[in-house]
């Protein structure tokens, strides 16, 4: 008793309905991780170099690794890590299958681009979360940038040599974009508990339709930075 | 100046045969861990649970977060990891290609029996290292048994609920153990200065035959202890 005493369960016990919606979203974002390792290690079977393929694999190894800590969040709120992924499996993985990478530089792009909306996205519901969580969501972020230099070099080398790849690979970054939206707003639709994160709830402060549509362009922003940092248009 | 001075090179400036044999080792074993890597991110996809996929994937994970130390190594003296791990690439691919797990089962007793086989011969290894050498090698083992015991778990299972596994898969623990001394000794018949630090030089101390038999029978002993470990003969 005297250790569960230490665990902060933040606005948990308060709230079954935020408790709920945490358990969601942890889920969701950890299930993010282990279908990001599985395509990046697949992906990194293209790499033209053993140096890019170690690249990749390393953050492959990266994104798994955030998925423990997760996991221990989702036990310690009372939920089971595999029953709160399971909501979400099938979004996720319509998402990897409609936007399967025909070549190296289009894993690269959906490496880049997709992690960092999906980045996005968690920072931003992060600023309605209780603090032990938030800084749980916030340190699951890829705040390093050390692959996105990478990506961002190998792509832009590319362009240089070939520049016709630049319109089929900015047509692939709008796929990218189009095909997270739609999962997303599967996901929505499904999860109500997960939506009310964000619109509040009683006791909680939360998004009317004017801001959810500030969030939105704000998301959409940082998406046209991430295409431009490649040298691509949005 | 100042900075390259506080890198203990250990016994490599003094013997150039050395410096050439550690860079060698450490290729050997980063190319390893690299190759675990793809093999145990390939077989998670065919774990039954997510819970499995998810194991197995740590431990995929886990192998690629070693390389990075081992590299620092190599360049620190002096050579390049990616041609340090080119000469030992043929042999570590075609003992993956022969072994390559027809299912989960298979796929699992080759992680642990594999990776055991290679940790016990590169802590055989490590005894003949210098001290700064040495202890890398030897934290790049996988010490933590951690993963093991989720493999011994889910093998004995399965040999309890259908018996004739049992038969198949002693079969496959000893053609892993077949392949693998292969490829050691086809490794070993290529590159002299690896082999020169089990058999040592004129400053340094060595193996004679008679003590080169008896490595070879503790390693052989400890495959059998691993077997025997799993429910399996071997």
């Amino acid at each position: 008793m005297a250790e569960s005493a230490e665990i902060d369960t933040g606005l948990v016990d308060d709230d079954p309905g935020y408790r709920a919606a945490v358990i969601d979203l942890l889920g969701v974002i950890s299930y993010g991780e282990i279908s990001a390792f599985d395509r990046l290690a697949e992906d990194a079977k293209l790499a033209p170099t053993m140096q890019d393929k170690v690249a990749l694999a390393t953050m492959a190894a990266g994104e798994l690794g955030k998925v423990a800590p997760l996991h221990q969040r989702i036990s310690e709120l009372g939920g089971d890590p595999y029953e709160a992924m399971a909501p979400f499996n099938k979004a996720i993985d319509e998402f990897h299958r409609h936007t399967a990478p025909s070549d190296w530089l289009e894993g690269l792009v959906k490496a880049f681009v997709g992690d960092g909306l999906a980045d996005d996205f968690y920072r931003e519901i992060a600023a309605f979360l209780d603090p032990t969580t938030r800084d749980l969501v916030v340190s699951s972020l890829d705040e390093d940038g050390g692959h996105a230099v990478f990506v961002v070099d190998r792509v832009r080398t590319e362009i240089a040599a070939h520049p016709t790849v630049g319109g089929r690979l900015a047509l692939w970054g709008r796929r990218l974009m189009g095909e997270a939206l739609t999962q997303a707003q599967r996901v929505a639709a499904d999860r109500d508990s997960l939506t009310a994160l964000l619109t509040g709830g009683v006791d909680r402060p939360g998004l009317d339709l004017a801001a959810l549509g500030r969030m939105f362009t704000r998301l959409t922003e940082r998406h046209a930075a991430r295409m431009s940092e490649l040298g691509l248009d949005s």
